[in-house]
């Protein structure tokens, strides 16, 4: 049985965490369109002419490498190798590492594929400008006028970004990927959630990505002296949004699923005075489902509580919702297939959603995709403590060069 | 009967409301030892000196106009004339422009007091160093230590500010008072509050000033992913502060008085992004009652169920006691001498706590001390909107002129 060599893993994974990589927190800083993500993109071209492997960029940064037939549609191995700031080493290199270790493996074993395995690192998936600009660009989700208007944090804008390095936004809008040249998508990634650790569970065949909406909130009471005002006698707007969030187990319960996630993450309080009740209270509200049925009954439930709790305390309740992305689900037939080989392979595994973004998800109904995740250890990600052991690196490595060996052969 | 004259009262805090005044905000600007402050302080000796008075600035910067003998202990009127930044025209001023008129009134009516009738502007009462300069320094409760360190929020000393103006600090310590120079003690304020207003009623005699303890709260989670954590797996710290939160009102219901005020002013979550769950959450609690044991009794409930909350939310609680306030009397004998003159006006009144701070409070327990409330607006101070309608400001002060010339004749 061929099998992949998780030498060769660990190798590259260290090889390009070294791109960006501070000493001091032992982070990795390798954001979107930055010196240290096009050295890392300059490295794996180098790979890829290595393996003989035909390779490009596109317009959007995306680099490709293409083992087997120009003229077929195309196995896509893909995940992503910029990073957030202070990011941890196995957040998409991962997926990206073990498409070259897909080729390798194959070409160890004198397997020459029917249909082309292409291995992609799209570009800035993490979000610095405020989408996935690499999967956006090879489905056709961008327009110029977002082209143009977005900028990270800091008001950098992606136009400038992508100049500085040498691409020329104009041009991510060519790299939309006709969707007959691609046969199937797969993306291996760690969970960067707890569920797989904590179970003992190896593999996470991902059923779809979770839809999400994001309210920014306020309630507005009136600020007072906290002596001088008795407690019935206040209109304090962080006690609103206490009431409400201490309600937030019960809407689940009543209107959500399993799946479903409400957070609230930023909160604050004006004046914000230790010795002033809050006049007011702004927060953000962000609900996740694998069901958008179940995500409308969510935020429904959400609005008609604030209101009766805004009531209640004589506030004035005021949202906005920001955005509401629909959730996106994954092939049927290539999670099967991914199954299948799971089983196979005697790996413990279960069907979960994924509650984060990734690139997958704008491949979903766009063409055949699917995703599966190996475990991060705690949970944890985005974050210099992320791990992922090598042994389950290596098993999610073997099991996609048995997923793409199907696919690509016969 | 001699009645104190309204005209005279309005036309004193309209002048002295100009020291500071801000024309784009409608607020007054009169922090302690600023110019605006030591311009109404030298308006005010003018005023003294107009009305034949003798008169001093302390080395704290209190200024005392006297009237009536020099050898015999003083009925003393006191309250303050520097402001907060954006405060109102009435805080603190109204108590010294009234006593102004209980002196012009008693001149008027021929009236030579036995005991001599001293008014004070204290210096500093707003707390822009961190404590009340004037009454401290009076009353014994100042140490060289502390005048040396006390700086305001953005570091500026309190040393350095009263040199600024003219005053050396070490001077402030030789302001003590002895108790045998006091006869009595009586401030009248504005409310600062809303149940005078809202109960529609003239007078408020204050029986005390609450204690307050200030805690600096702190709650350690687990920052994680608000997509990939599921529910029942997030060690979420906000949650822990809002089932905290929650059970506030229960807590005042058990442990409390009528009069307990329990108040969160300020919360930070962190990160404080919307798509991650609080790792940490830092929150204040301040919690005020007249009664010392039902402080105790309060602070006691907060620590256990904020460490039963923390247990089951799988978070670490910690906490600094920040201040401890005790609770301070009034005087029943002037309490008496005020419920009786209200009730021989035929004012409504009602005896309730100081919720806020008062020059008045370092006077309780040291000498005879009692203060009396006029209504607030709304409840509105600190202010530009703060208001007190002037036939309640004629009152208040025609209740002081009763009550002083009780105690200074004969």
């Amino acid at each position: 049985m061929a099998t992949v060599n998780i030498e060769r893993i660990e190798r590259d994974i260290t090889a390009i965490s070294q791109f960006g990589f501070n000493e001091e927190d032992r982070g990795v800083y390798r954001q979107g369109f930055s010196a240290a993500d096009m050295e890392a993109r300059a490295w794996l071209r180098e790979q890829f002419e290595a393996l003989g492997m035909t390779h490009e960029v596109d317009g959007a940064g995306n680099v490709m490498g293409r083992y087997g037939p120009a003229d077929r549609p195309a196995i896509i191995i893909a995940s992503h190798i910029d990073s957030v700031p202070a990011g941890g080493i196995f957040d998409g290199v991962l997926g990206v590492i073990a498409g070259l270790e897909v080729v390798r493996t194959m070409q160890d074993n004198g397997i020459v594929p029917d249909f082309p395995v292409e291995v992609i690192a799209t570009a800035e998936e993490e979000g610095r400008f405020g989408g996935m600009l690499g999967a956006q660009a090879l489905t056709g989700h961008l327009t110029l006028d977002w082209l143009e208007r977005a900028a990270d944090e800091r008001g950098n804008r992606l136009a400038d970004a992508m100049s500085a390095v040498g691409l020329d936004y104009h041009k991510a809008l060519h790299a939309y990927r006709r969707p007959e040249t691609i046969k199937a998508f797969l993306e291996l990634h760690v969970e960067q959630g707890p569920v797989l650790d904590a179970e003992k569970t190896t593999i996470g065949i991902v059923e779809g990505i979770s839809g999400v909406f994001k309210w920014n909130c306020r309630l507005i009471g009136k600020a007072d002296h906290a002596g001088t005002a008795p407690m019935d006698m206040r209109a304090d707007a962080l006690m609103g949004m206490v009431d409400f969030a201490h309600e937030i187990p019960r809407i689940i319960e009543e209107e959500g699923t399993e799946r479903s996630r409400i957070t609230i993450g930023h909160v604050e309080c004006k004046p914000g005075f230790p010795h002033t009740v809050p006049g007011e209270v702004d927060f953000t509200i962000v609900g996740r489902d694998l069901d958008e049925e179940a995500m409308r009954m969510l935020s429904n439930s959400c609005r008609r509580v604030l209101s009766s709790i805004a009531r209640r305390h004589k506030l004035k309740f005021e949202y906005e919702e920001m955005s509401w992305l629909s959730p996106a689900y994954c092939d049927k037939d290539l999670m099967n297939l991914i199954e299948t080989k799971t089983k196979e392979l005697g790996y413990s595994y279960k069907i979960m959603p994924s509650g984060a973004g990734h690139d997958v998800q704008f491949f979903c109904g766009y063409t055949k995709a699917a995703m599966f995740f190996v475990p991060s250890v705690g949970g944890i990600s985005h974050a210099p403590d992320e791990w992922t052991h090598w042994s389950d690196c290596e098993r999610g490595a073997q099991l996609l060069y048995e997923c793409v060996t199907d696919l690509a052969c016969g």
